[in-house]
């Protein structure tokens, strides 16, 4: 597949669309880690949101598809009534939709959307917010510009 | 006091400084958030590690310092061993003394160490392994980016 170097200006650009396009007012943040960090990160300062937490998935992959997600790491959620959970894509949409499903069980008085920077066509479930359809594999900047020489 | 805009730049010569001082090996990162999460992902992107979680706390100022540190969402660990947490900046010194303290009473058989970009003469706990002193009001660019108009 065709590769697409995503570098940090790109991203700050998409960030900042996404925070454009998010109508809703939420009071909490949860990243998706590893992707969904630097995300989480600048939303929350863009909007001075204090709260902002990760949840961990890990994918047990059959034939090359994601067969199962599970999730670990869920964030205590007490006085937080709106949270936007984000992550750098949603590809086949399995490990957002576990997300969604985990933290839905867990808090059910809580309303949980979704948010990323791109997405795939075809995933199972579409962030409610997001920027660019990825038709190639995006090379994210924390990974390429880390393999870069000094 | 003195303004220093910290640009991603900046940050990325860092986050590789940082990775070739730190002499140790580990199997899992735990960022203070919201300060450490972008370092997390890089660092997990850069060591491939997956097991890249965070750790909240709330810091209760009295007259302008902090008096006391409260954590929370404490990431659940299983069979790590070797934990590195990681934080932008090491201040007082007072919020890496308390996740340290938290953490070894939790998981008593593990070991922590802490890296950061920066940290302060005079905190109370220096971070095991950090890049640059910091002299002014550090203004880092997922703050300051995100601030400038599109």
């Amino acid at each position: 597949m065709d590769k697409q170097y995503y570098s940090y200006e790109d991203f700050l650009a998409d960030a900042k669309a996404l925070a454009q396009k998010i109508d809703w007012q939420f009071d909490c943040i949860i990243a998706i880690a590893r992707g969904g960090l630097s995300l989480a990160q600048f939303l929350g300062e863009y909007y001075d949101i204090r709260e902002v937490y990760s949840i961990n998935t890990i994918g047990y992959e059959e034939s090359s598809k994601l067969a199962s997600v599970t999730v670990f790491n869920v964030p205590q959620l007490r006085s937080e009534k709106s949270v936007l959970i984000v992550d750098d894509i949603v590809d086949s949409g399995d490990t957002v939709a576990e997300v969604l499903n985990v933290l839905g069980k867990t808090y059910p008085d809580i309303t949980f959307k979704t948010a990323s920077l791109f997405y795939k066509k075809g995933a199972k479930i579409a962030p409610d917010w997001s920027v660019q359809e990825a038709q190639k594999w995006i090379a994210f900047f924390w990974t390429e510009d880390m393999k870069r020489k000094i």
